[in-house]
């Protein structure tokens, strides 16, 4: 089922050359103050037409409130946000039926729906669904406003260029990535390497990968479930949902399989009469509850799909094998554009945590005393 | 919520020292056979006191069927499996309120439960839990049965000593992982590295992470849905599910970013009238859905907790900082006892998408014709 | 959570006054012939403004789909109705929040939201959030289509004028209702009276109330789980969901009480080599599950709560209590606009059970042979 | 699915005849106190065997928490509460397979389960399930205890005999059904009557229907959600899993049918600085909202099943008619059991709309200012 969420409920719908795209959000509190205007600033990260590091599609991206706000308040009713699709065009994606697109989802959303997918730029499996997603993201934000939570995300590597990995606090990652046309927190030292390395691609009609590292300060103690409900399983469920991503970690992630467990477990102390985590290999979670330490991880983003170089597929029309060449406007780097995607992600997850703990009296601001 | 699954749908209960750990499984078609030996067959896999790789904690792990067979096949009600500890030995845990282990859920568990948590062998949080999620993996093969799926994992990687990415078959993993005491296909170049490894780590009273392989072939093409439904999202919520998995991808993972899209890009031929994938650096999966090539990824473990090496913790009784050194009975790499509990996931996930296929009238057995 | 279905997914948003109100469906099989035009045939069976018996609101309740149909066929992917609103009146309600109204949701709604609640025309509370409701009917009967089942409501009392129960079959139910402003199959025998108690109380500036038959023929054996999916659990969680329903029952219902075991159970018999059910006190329902006999039963509507006598209530503002003058555009008997809606609650049941049977290999269009 | 509940969520499993009947429940907060014989005394109301008015089977039903619970306090995990079968007597079950029993579930779970089902006792679809339900009511009571909420039901009417409706507070029906053996609040005026009704049913081989009442006071203003959320929804979704019954209706319910608006509509008055509901002819529910005023309401519950008459059936063996006479131990009028199995459902669904305000911070034990 296309829904997301215990407690601050997601269902997305739409096309990527359809009508638009939606998302209907369920639970959300009443009283936040919400306007299109302030979903509108995030969404501006996200889409295309900006830089020559992202698709020159030149989609305004401007959401409408279809429900759930009076007055420039949530009333608590069910929230729909609309955008309208403006810029599509359509012929590029005319063949994907028949000579389906390697990397994408022309050939098994066909199957999937017994031939009448909308193929057009991709369809309802569009990587532009993820505009709602942003928005659904503001209104987590606004839900998490008065608790403190601060919940960033930025480009950490691009294909084989990387930072530092856990080197930023949320708030330096923040203010950096949106500082920066990567969204990227290395500007300083990298963002000239990431750039020249996309455009590489981008001239050879390439594309490269990259991967996002996420960041979530002051989430109090136990955030969480156990086991199918933990933070990971859903946050994992929640990122893997992009298109794109293929893998996710939680703190040292991969690399901890090469570590001892004397190397990787995060001792504990005490400071100023609070329980500290030193070293945070756990990336803030230990069985599925948030441990008060910084939540952090990686996001493994592919390189897109969509290049121009000549790509051996086949013609179901004809049942032959054959090749194809692209056209159109895409991303030599979607990793760019999905960071504000997985910030979004980060804070549903912390949003729909934050109704939980409330409904089990932990509190939303802090730590119980215990 | 602690439940898993859209139509086959999991429902987990117990503690690592009270009476025991189980499982409702709904959903599950009427008519398998099915018998508590089926299941023993599996949890033996997992269960503990079998080498000297793992705990020496001697629980037979005997299942016992309270629910939803009858005359040896399931019925299609609620299916619950019930395993009785037998084995528990609480004393080494006495101290877990107060004085948290390092890399546990003790101390976080504790605050979840306003101080109401059973802490003996981490209660709820602890890794006994995998053994009903294992004899729900036994049911989901019940149900895979007809389908002719082979879905299986074993040990890839112990500490820094790994082997070829998928290197082998999906027939090839299951047999060599049953026949090895590691559940690793890489017994014969890697096993005598992988067991001196964590030997080593057990005598120095420390441990080492891992990182298993999972496979899964003749998966019929669009298995899964988009967006949240996606087969990605799905198995990654069960993963990280199971305590100390910290990293979960899907083909090339974390590696497609240090590539570029035409060496990622799987190009698509015709071989035998019907549409094939190539280098499958998508691990079978795209825009969420199966393209009927190996569903492959991998899952990261970190090493064991546990350890006997002093620790810096916290004492929460006078609130000052404190070492400790635990005893008790430990796995020094708990990534060989996690491959079972991989293949069992791999497997659940499969049987909720079969239950999805055929109400999609799909097919469950092979590639609709388009 | 203001979601509904198992497989055939429903999330209801909108407000009486504000921009639409709409619905986000899942689980919609790909394939299924959709326009807008099919909506509005359903529409206007409910839609206000069109007889005396009904609100002289105007609302042509055109239908927009916004999502998941690509060349008037449905894809698989979610799909999205809206209807916008464009003859809302909202000055007579601009004293709800402080004088709210006896019978409305006003005062409650109001608390619910904190004090944020869009109050105009009952905001999302109204009534008018069934015209979604119908359109998911529509969609729901599509899904049906090929099963050859035929599903049908229609009005069976208004006030204390009441035809007999179980009297028509559902063709004759869907045809006599269509053909009747008052949308009940006793149109011929009884269709006077209705309306003339219903045009005695519009006339009095008071309403009356009604009971509407459901029945649904030709479903197959055993649609339908045990316990918390039963088919009746399903169908009234879903009717109670539409305002002004205050009862549910089915077969012989509260009748049912007064009668003895010899009297209400259904004999069973072989025709034609089949099963066949007589009597059919039990509306086709046991155990949960569908009898292949007709599923029938009775829903109650309070009269609507809309009148413009004199009524006692509160003022807020003062903290006093006061006497309410209503004005505005009403119904008589808010049961005859019901009828459609009901009618689309059952089917959106069975296109949920359809699924279900679809999954489970029961067969959608017949019995299978045990 | 099998589950029931939004935050406080159940899952039921077991059989009539078989291993014995449990249930899993999820989100219990921490720290209730809670024992088997907390328990016990509750599931000593439904237990059959105690008077000649109910079944001669002589279940214990002795319950035993598997999980969840350590040192006498709910943990916050998963409560697992298991009966044990004792007193089964099967042998009267083993023509059901091909000789169902009208008014039982035997024909139509057979063809559900594919001819796999256990017949024996109605196995998962006998009434014996209501046991875990009668248990998961006294954890929700647990839940509700500090919030003043009193929910209780008693037998209102056997066959034609029916006291008057809406006559006792619930603190009445509570004490007064506890010390009548039929569970009534009319037992100085009907009780008599009562029993000589079902007395005489059970001396002629035959049964008799009944309706039971519930009610709930103090429970605050605005629990509940609107449409599928609906108070009415959620707790008649869970009534009508209760087998027997047939029908379910709040306050004035039927009845609304035949009133005028400005009868049924319930005024509002200030009383002590805060809004009261007078008549309250909505059962204390107006949009799907608690409104303050009793919650109240009725359920309508068919004879029993199984009496002693010959009754027409068919034989699936040879295809042909037959006539049945059961023997076996049965119940003369279901609805005196189905008492507490009424009240434990409406406790379960307090509990889960309890946490819900907790959620949205409506406070569970008293009225928003506003």
């Amino acid at each position: 089922m296309n829904q997301f969420g215990e407690r601050f409920r997601l269902s997305l719908f739409g096309e990527s050359h359809g009508e638009g795209v939606g998302v209907v959000m369920d639970g959300v509190p009443p009283g936040l103050s919400l306007s299109a205007k302030d979903l509108q600033a995030d969404l501006d990260q996200r889409r295309p037409g900006q830089s020559r590091f992202v698709s020159a599609r030149r989609e305004p991206d401007v959401p409408r409130i279809l429900s759930g706000v009076h007055n420039g308040r949530s009333t608590g009713a069910p929230l729909c946000v609309w955008i309208e699709n403006r810029d599509a065009q359509s012929k590029p994606y005319e063949k994907s039926a028949n000579v389906p697109r390697p990397g994408h989802a022309d050939w098994v959303s066909h199957v999937w729906s017994r031939g009448f997918a909308d193929l057009r730029g991709g369809g309802h499996f569009s990587g532009r669904l993820t505009a709602p997603l942003v928005a659904a993201g503001t209104v987590a934000q606004k839900m998490l406003g008065s608790t403190g939570i601060v919940a960033a995300a930025h480009l950490h590597q691009v294909h084989d260029v990387a930072g530092p990995v856990n080197a930023w606090d949320a708030r330096a990652i923040a203010r950096k990535a949106a500082a920066s046309s990567l969204h990227t927190a290395h500007a300083a030292s990298l963002g000239k390497r990431f750039a020249n390395t996309i455009e590489s691609a981008r001239k050879a009609g390439d594309s490269v990968g990259g991967i996002i590292e996420f960041r979530a300060e002051q989430v109090p103690v136990a955030w969480g479930a156990p086991f199918f409900g933990s933070f990971e399983s859903q946050l994992a469920h929640l990122l893997f949902a992009v298109p794109a991503v293929k893998g996710v970690s939680f703190g040292a992630g991969f690399a901890a399989a090469a570590m001892k467990g004397s190397q990787h477990n995060d001792p504990y102390r005490m400071e100023k009469g609070k329980v500290a985590v030193d070293r945070n290999n756990a990336g803030g979670i230990l069985g599925g509850l948030t441990t008060g330490a910084p939540v952090w991880g990686h996001v493994a983003v592919k390189p897109s799909s969509s290049i121009f170089l000549p790509q051996e597929t086949v013609d179901l029309s004809t049942g032959k094998d054959t090749v194809l060449e692209l056209t159109g406007r895409h991303d030599p780097c979607i990793a760019v554009r999905a960071v504000p995607v997985v910030q979004a992600c980060l804070r549903i997850v912390l949003a729909d945590f934050l109704l939980l703990a409330r409904q089990q009296g932990l509190g939303a601001t802090g730590t119980p005393a215990i």
